[in-house]
């Protein structure tokens, strides 16, 4: 059911076709987040609007809240929400590490204590395996353990080989599940495919180790975990650039939780293929926009009486409608609604740009691309 | 540029339809609360799926922010906001009295002190009708003394003859700034109608003396204010009974702040075309959807695994694709798409509930759908 095309190149960035069994993504793709089963601040229509492909769900708090047993109970996650194109889920295991209050981490799994009420959970891999299972996402994680960015390369082995041990076991019970029936599992999407997830901290030598191991145990295909985690961004790149490579080139590549429209660009050029972050979303709500010049700070006093939409080039609904003085006042204001239209901004400017990256691969004309976007975004704020 | 045509009535309810600069207005008509510019948690995008063509917005609220000289100089509400359909405005009295945190009421106007900042303001009936013509609404209210409805009849009677001078002023401002430029005053709407305000809170001989005086000024439709303050419903329908036939029949007749569902039948059958309450949007974010059965309030546990729509019946975006379930998590879960979904379903079903009158009294079978609504429709909640 799972299967990947590559449709071209251009030097190292890669055009290609994911299947699913809720239809296909063109990649290199950006995977909105929808954490709790819903993207924040807009609705499923709003998102096929912006022609969003695939989303992103949180196993850790859909775990939680409502659970994974009443979710496979009403037919497992497309279904509860109202969203029959591909979903993937993450393990569960990044939110154990950030979110939690309390955590111990152990051969056996992650022990840790609900951030909603306290109570003590043990996440295994074959636990992430099975509530994910049970959500029925399209493209499952495995659970891995992620270090912070600032240990030392003893403490990332160690995660690392754990991870592996880990993603071991992840599959060993994933393919259980195919084969049959598994007590107390209601397996909603026989397709789901499962990705393995390369760590190794910083230190290229335990990427190459884990990298070769993940890819030793078998896939679908693979993820670059643990970066976007604190690390400067040239050192992100460098790892990126280190351990695409080492992925197979018949599968696609996805780097975990980042970035910034310019990450994404750079990372699209070491041949990275999905990306996944909340930064479009959460900025939108604090009154970000992102734009083709560089973030827009709503609220500055500047934009009072800006009848000029929040980026003039822009195609989506809220540049095609709103001024900046109307933002801000939704803003300043409070509504709800400020929140809704710069979601729509910011996502429509990190799906065009994956959608204007993919042209010029297949133009042979991404590096031109990838100058202009440099020469004319900017990480300050530029209004 | 404004007018009236009645198309056709059934025993005492009206079908009709308003014509405004910015269209036209099918009557019975219900409008959705804009308090500041924008419909709490949806956007003008989907009041336009949902058919809703005339909106309120809230002068008090405009007035203190973002500011009737910058919504002017943006050239007018309509642009501000980009809602090219009708809007009305109200005169900013009522929340002078409901929201105001100090307030004093003499002949010249209300003297009050911003809820947000505690500046002192002087809301003049001329003041009020600048403001209007500043936002460029296509109906504009009259300035009013909104008497709480447990005063006694003297108390009353002070408040109803002050709002009739009041009335007298406002449409003396209004025709001048018709008739040529007023200093510091920019109107953006040129067609804008103005309405009278009947009060003379529940004694019948004060509602006439008010609503003789308020026609006899002139005036392009009626209002009737002062009601859903807390009076006891049959109380209210009593006063409508009373008041809208001393109101002329070939102009709109507007029921301020009203009301539940059953409000809106029993007024129509009363000879009301015209609507407004912030309940069905303030509901909505409460968690509280309001369906042909009667209330359902979303959070309760009955509804953790239902995977019926919130009304089986309902045409609009919410129940054609949303469990009960699922709107339930998304409500505990605190997530804002929990506040439009809901929103868009209360207003659906106000105006699908609007639009079903104006066919039944087209078809000559109001009645029939008055007595089929109260045997379907219950105020409490009945799932």
């Amino acid at each position: 059911m799972f299967g990947f095309t590559l449709l071209g190149t251009d030097g190292a960035a890669r055009r290609g076709e994911i299947r699913t069994p809720h239809g296909v993504v063109q990649t290199p793709a950006f995977m909105p987040v929808g954490t709790r089963g819903a993207v924040k601040a807009i609705t499923q229509r709003d998102l096929v609007d912006l022609d969003a492909e695939i989303i992103l769900g949180n196993t850790y708090h859909l775990y939680l809240k409502p659970g994974d047993d009443l979710i496979a109970r009403a037919g497992g996650l497309h279904k509860f929400i109202a969203w029959n194109r591909p979903i993937l889920t993450d393990s569960g295991g990044y939110q154990v590490f950030s979110l939690a209050s309390t955590r111990r981490i152990h051969e056996e799994g992650a022990e840790f204590r609900s951030h909603l009420d306290g109570s003590l959970h043990l996440l295994t891999p074959e636990r992430a395996t099975d509530i994910q299972a049970q959500l029925g996402s399209d493209i499952a994680m495995v659970l891995d353990e992620c270090a912070a960015s600032s240990v030392g390369p003893d403490v990332a082995r160690d995660a690392m080989q754990r991870s592996l041990r880990w993603a071991g076991r992840a599959r060993q019970r994933l393919l259980a599940l195919r084969e049959g029936p598994v007590a107390d599992v209601i397996v909603t999407n026989a397709g789901q495919a499962q990705f393995g997830i390369v760590q190794g901290g910083l230190w290229p030598e335990l990427r190459t180790e884990s990298a070769e191991a993940t890819v030793e145990i078998g896939f679908e295909a693979f993820a670059i975990g643990g970066l976007s985690v604190g690390e400067p961004v040239d050192v992100m790149y460098d790892v990126v650039s280190h351990t695409a490579p080492l992925l197979p080139a018949d599968r696609p590549r996805y780097l975990m939780g980042t970035g910034m429209p310019d990450d994404l660009v750079e990372c699209v050029a070491r041949g990275i293929d999905m990306f996944d972050c909340v930064l479009p979303t959460r900025n939108a709500r604090n009154g970000q926009l992102l734009t083709s010049r560089g973030p827009l700070v709503i609220k500055n006093a500047r934009y009072a009486e800006d009848p000029e939409p929040p980026d003039p080039g822009c195609g989506c609904y809220t540049c095609r409608h709103f001024s900046r003085a109307y933002l801000r006042h939704l803003y300043i204001a409070g509504e709800m609604t400020a929140a809704t239209l710069n979601t729509i901004h910011n996502l429509y400017f990190y799906l065009d740009t994956m959608k204007r990256i993919r042209e010029a691969i297949m133009f042979g004309t991404f590096e031109r691309l990838r100058l202009e976007f440099h020469q004319t975004f900017s990480r300050r704020p530029q209004h």
